[in-house]
């Protein structure tokens, strides 16, 4: 039989043990299931980069497996606290837009607010609910308690808008920065991209209204002819890798999650053109 | 069967894989255990963090955890290597202080001195003896090898004196600072208190010399009400959350591990106040 | 049954979580296996760095182990990705040269270029490897698919010219700088160095043309009478630990790998004697 899988995303950092508490409650709970510290370096209490990094992540993991994610600014307020169960995992976190991603593109088949305390430590504090509720609950889920057995219904998710794309006239597709990695790469909501040979096909990552979700939109195009516009920037040519430019130059590229990628070779392209989540990108698909 | 449980408490940090060797080491003698890195993060040779660290964190772990501790500026000098069973885990760790928070609560089943080659690498460094002696002493105890047999028995183990509470006229307690974390925030010996709705109740965290360890002590009192005395400051009343108070206050709250901690919001307040371990605290239970 | 191990080394910090999803890549591949974080801090890029780092921890790890290294600055190039198979364990990596230290040691029973894509992600992305080829590879080899049925065999593998002793006239042994750790400590080729008592005995860590490898090689020699030419320094005698001298003062001793090691007391030894990588050493064994 195979072991279950827990994820486990916080900003908490590694210095004071605060993730290696939430796996002793996990282990002392279900005790044969393997935790992944997906990471604990998420950017103190930034919801949206959490909600992109699970995005990037999630898909590459067991469909059964538990994914618990604690970056929460709201500890000891009133919001709530849920699970979500979806084909392609389950996921325990505060009410606060971190599973806005997943949200936009799994649906939901069960989820509740975790309100019943027999899944909770005996205490429940004030500051650290990772190892007083979310850890609990997520141990009990891993060992087959059924979501619903958690809590009440949870009848509205909180989540944020998601950006995908829309298309404009004349060929192009519009969206928007979605995320700003530590090196600066201005991560948009242009994907998925997928390279064939020189030819790159559009996948939406997220429905669009009125399209199909697995209709090539627009067919294939050229990654040569692409035009990127971008913060008064015309930037030509979707390019395989980081070092296909001299230092110096700004790139569009894919990144490693599928969306269209603005980067600066050897430097910073948020920084040098001012850019950061909610800018506007257009992808001209058939430039010259 | 359930499989054994290890931790790892180092100030190795994570660049140089010498925590991934000694996870290497427990593997090829235990090869079925789950290790957990509690951290690898404690400041270099900081003994009494790493003290604090490992208390706030092997209550939650399972009772047949293997703990292995190695923060060690004695190492290569003639400091003792030990093992200690109690009813809550097994420690593995030098001898230099580093168990002192957890021998003030737990009982101690048997303690040794790791003097049996047999249990260590056939060759011992002069340097690394979190490879060559804790790690694969750690590892047989994980696979039950009784602790009795890893050396000879241990009549005195080092500890530095924990700060508990004492009681002082007037319905007040006295504690010290015991730890800073990396905020600055300023904990304190005074512990443990569990909110139970606007009331406090005090639960020693370690016995307190002519009284019963678990009576209640003082009754609870209002979270309001208290007046907390430290580095000449009075703050008043215990907050359930550090948002609690305007950026730039200080604040008194109950930190995570139930102890009173002083913090000062979006601040660092063992700067501001210019205190640190071993400074005193007054809380007052009653105040106006 | 014991479960295979696993471990990671790449270059990817762990602020995003791609060592996360390549957790989740493995997993969903190979569900019960156990993996080690050998480290993702390896400086960016810094091939012969993560090779020193593999060199001091496969060892430690059990003979089946499966290693996964992705430092990797030609991802998207030429550059060939391959699998190794020897006694002490498989090896998956680009064929940069960073498994130059394992197959100075190792003989090669079975190598092969990952060029089959049914051990690969349906779809492989260019700029991420490690999730999309490294890790999946990795997952089969652990989960018993044969080494050989990976790709082509690989007919000569990258690496680059490891350092190891040589003998110079007068019982001196001759080497070089091989690794600088993140304190500044110059660790060099001369080793495996083993106490016995106050002796030293020489092991050389690599073959040395014309000697068999496990002849002492010189007799040993006495720590104390040891001297070692360095940037025009000379170390009187070989220390046991890094305390033995005042601050301030150089020292050798035998570092945690078992190489003979340059440190400055309290400071960084490559920055004041600007030494790095390649510059020469001399231990002098029978020094007055």
């Amino acid at each position: 039989m195979n072991m279950n899988t827990v994820t486990l995303t916080t900003d908490f950092g590694l210095a004071d043990g605060y993730a290696g508490i939430m796996h002793g409650v996990i282990r002392g709970i279900c005790p044969n299931v393997f935790i992944v510290d997906l990471t604990h370096q998420v950017p103190p209490q930034d919801v949206r980069s959490a909600a992109y990094l699970l995005y990037t992540a999630y898909p590459y993991f067991p469909a059964d497996t538990t994914h618990c994610i604690v970056v929460d600014p709201g500890v000891g307020t009133a919001r709530r606290a849920v699970a979500v169960e979806t084909r392609r995992g389950r996921f325990v976190a505060p009410d606060n837009g971190v599973l806005s991603y997943v949200l936009a593109r799994e649906p939901v088949t069960t989820a509740v607010n975790l309100t019943d305390p027999r899944y909770h430590l005996p205490h429940v504090s004030q500051t650290f609910h990772g190892r007083d509720i979310f850890a609990p609950v997520t141990a009990h889920l891993a060992c087959r308690v059924p979501l619903i057995d958690l809590g009440e219904p949870a009848t509205e998710l909180t989540t944020f808008p998601v950006p995908g794309i829309s298309a404009t006239p004349g060929n192009t597709l519009a969206g928007q920065v979605i995320h700003v990695d530590r090196f600066g790469n201005l991560i948009t909501s242009i994907g998925h991209l997928l390279w064939h040979g020189d030819e790159l096909l559009v996948q939406p990552a997220f429905p669009i209204p009125g399209r199909e979700k697995d209709d090539p939109w627009p067919p294939s195009f050229s990654a040569n002819k692409a035009r990127i516009h971008i913060g008064g920037q015309l930037i030509k040519g979707i390019q395989p890798t980081y070092g296909a430019v001299l230092p110096g130059e700004l790139l569009a590229l894919v990144g490693s999650a599928g969306h269209l990628e603005i980067a600066l070779a050897d430097g910073n392209a948020a920084k040098a053109l001012d850019l950061g989540a909610g800018d506007q990108v257009i992808l001209e698909v058939n430039g010259r």
